[in-house]
């Protein structure tokens, strides 16, 4: 069965940074199951209409097309209920908290620190649309946004429960990723494949779980292109 | 069966503020178990020294001693199945993040808003202990550590994903509450119990379910004893 997930795409083909395309990469290799990835800008509306909205993830799975990162860890459940992502019950009741923690207390700070790395990774031709939609986001210029201190400050505030669970487990999950993992885990995906800003110390027990989730699935995350990897582009 | 908590008080013996009891209060409640409430003081160590530990909860159930909020849910859980508070697998693995939610995001907010609310709240005999175990713990003074503003801005970003979350549902396990609303729900107690500081607006999906965990069992949060309610006691 053919599968397809709409990937966002950067200055180069395969600079994939979207942090919600990253957990479906990790859902995707969680359940085993194997999907071409093609490479999407921000500007592409048109190539995504089908899924009747605009934003990727768009994961297309035989005749269903499931868009939005959470909906197709749902749809994967369903699909293929070995290995859950989410679970049941308590369980997915929790897993929906994640997804505001990762996108809430975690995001804000991340991105106030790798801003201008992540404009400057992004396809020239997407540029514009990006720092337009940004900028009436924040309600600032991208410039005036850009605090990488700040951000540092929020982001080390942010990851204060986290580390209190990493520092009793390998993975929040347990003793194996799931996805509660997944769902944060894009977040630092995202910023490692824009930045090269250390955002997590290497005494902290955050950092050792993003060395273990890097590592997985035959190193799913670490042979990700980098923009540091791209001659000339990180500037 | 006996079954006896040790529940600390403050300048009244019915003013119950810890979180980590109210906790363990509604943890009770929601698997329908009475439990004698004994007031109990910070610096009555002998009374509990038969408990291997030196602070409360200390739940004694039957011939079962246990103590820490989180293993009395883990015991209560197992002694009587049935309404989960934990759960089992991912279930589990992601109620502890909550504790640490709890403890580490939710927590020093409040503490910085109501930290002189709390000293005038506690037992007299009580307060050089206080004092003198919360100012190493701070490396400051009470007074200096005491910055309500600074407080509720922190409490304020802490909230974001709790805010997500209950934008959708009633309660953070879903459509009734566990687990996790209980692990949170302290802290809210523990603040409403020594202080009349106004921590969450009413526009805040935080304060809708305040009220409804105040009003579960019976009103068991909403009747509980508040500073406020004892004459001259609220500075």
């Amino acid at each position: 069965m053919a599968r397809l997930l709409y990937d966002l795409c950067g200055i180069d083909e395969d600079l994939r940074f979207s942090p919600y395309c990253w957990r479906v990469k990790y859902a995707l290799a969680h359940k085993g199951l194997e999907a071409e990835t093609r490479p999407w800008h921000f500007t592409d509306k048109e190539a995504i209409a089908f899924s009747g909205q605009d934003k990727v993830p768009v994961l297309v799975d035989g005749d269903v097309t499931v868009s939005d990162s959470y909906e197709i860890f749902r749809h994967l459940d369903r699909a293929y209920p070995d290995k859950p992502l989410l679970g049941d019950g308590a369980a997915e009741a929790r897993a929906r908290f994640f997804k505001f923690y990762a996108e809430r207390s975690l995001a804000p700070g991340m991105m106030r620190s790798i801003i201008m790395d992540l404009h400057n990774a992004i396809h020239p031709r997407d540029r514009d649309y990006f720092r337009e939609t940004r900028e009436k986001r924040f309600g600032r210029s991208l410039e005036e946004f850009h605090a990488p201190n700040k951000g540092l400050s929020m982001l080390d505030q942010a990851l204060e429960p986290l580390r209190g669970r990493l520092d009793e487990a390998d993975f929040i999950d347990g003793d194996t990723p799931a996805g509660a993992d997944y769902l944060l885990f894009g977040n630092f995906m995202w910023a490692r494949c824009v930045s090269c800003a250390d955002l997590v110390s290497n005494a902290d027990p955050v950092y050792s779980w993003i060395e273990r989730m890097l590592d997985l699935y035959g190193g799913l995350g670490r042979n990700a292109l980098r923009i540091v990897d791209i001659e000339g582009a990180y500037e």
